[in-house]
């Protein structure tokens, strides 16, 4: 990798993409690291690893969409940069009180972000749409989280009510962050809802979609959406 | 992988090499979580995503030396506990104060663990000493790390005092927390000097030559051993 070569502001006909690759590699560093944060803390072990798989995925996720960049010819570090504030925010107002909490983050956090990058796959050019749709393949831990999650239910049934609250919190949170990110970059959304262009009604009908894919997924963990 | 298949007490003529593929599985899995941990420290992303690049090729160990001891017949968390406490400790004792601290932490633990590696091959099972050797690729941020650090120095020469003592510091808490554990496991002691079997004296000559190698470690950051 030349520096030399790289150009920190994208050209305008690459400005949405890169914003949106930019938005991606942000979210998918932070969530390994967050994670990473969430693993430390669980007592038990087999949780700690299955934790830190899932998060270091995430970082291989990443990799792949930094490297993207750069082969635009931009430099991923200035594609992040506009999200971080939103990223980090979303974070500290979710940060699991346990470990459960943070299972339920790591798997909510991660079915979210899969459901967004096959809504977005099909408005991409090729190259991109076949990059976002790698990232897409699972760590093998999703089966040990419901394991898990459902196991402690069991245990003591009243976790599933603040299991379930909690579920909504995280979704909630996200969804304020990413229209936050929206409503300030144009171009973005417009990549994200197609052809629409910036039609906030089209991003709402896309919300409508994620939140449905992620109340199936909370039922999945024996929790009420 | 069948549960129902894995002893949770190795046979003794197996102890000491679960032993020492559980305390490096342990000691690679919290490296990741701990330099994970001074990644979301550091301020600039650039530091952020080697830090994390480091730290997810530590679990990439993580996981070979798992499967390894997977593949002997036994349970890798149960291979794990007896070294947790020591392993937290010396974490616990050399929390970075800053993202710097953080860089020649994972620079100088990186090295230590590799020199360590390649004196422990020599007295292992081909299988087991392929596997070891198979996690001494470096993974392309030594460079990085050595031009931040010196470049630190540059700005600002009263930085070199204050990395010379925590790399002193880093190599002594180490050596303290190893031989705790060598003190403790007799057979593994064994197994890391080799035919000498329990020899503390060859332990202490294995000690001198990991020290001889980090000082020159520790100069190539431009830093008095």
């Amino acid at each position: 990798m030349s520096v030399m070569s790289i150009e920190s502001r994208p050209a305008p006909e690459h400005e949405a993409l890169v914003d949106l690759l930019g938005v991606l590699a942000h979210a998918e560093l932070t969530a390994c690291l967050r994670m990473c944060a969430d693993a430390e803390a669980a007592p038990d072990i087999g949780v700690r690893v299955a934790l830190t798989r899932m998060a270091t995925g995430e970082f291989g996720h990443y990799e792949r969409l930094a490297e993207r960049i750069e082969a635009l010819g931009y430099d991923p570090t200035a594609a992040m940069a506009p999200f971080e504030e939103a990223i980090a925010d979303f974070h500290d107002r979710t940060a699991p009180g346990d470990w459960l909490e943070g299972l339920v983050k790591a798997y909510v956090g991660d079915g979210i972000a899969k459901d967004f990058y096959r809504e977005v796959a099909s408005h991409l050019p090729e190259e991109d749409a076949a990059l976002i749709c790698s990232v897409l393949t699972d760590t093998g831990q999703e089966g040990f989280v419901v394991e898990l999650v459902t196991g402690a239910i069991e245990n003591d049934p009243a976790v599933a009510g603040r299991l379930a609250m909690w579920g909504r919190r995280l979704v909630g949170e996200a969804m304020a962050q990413a229209q936050r990110v929206a409503v300030h970059r144009d171009g973005l959304a417009g990549l994200i809802v197609g052809e629409a262009g910036m039609d906030l009604g089209e991003l709402g009908r896309l919300f409508t979609r994620l939140t449905q894919t992620h109340a199936d997924r909370m039922r999945r963990l024996g929790l009420s959406p």
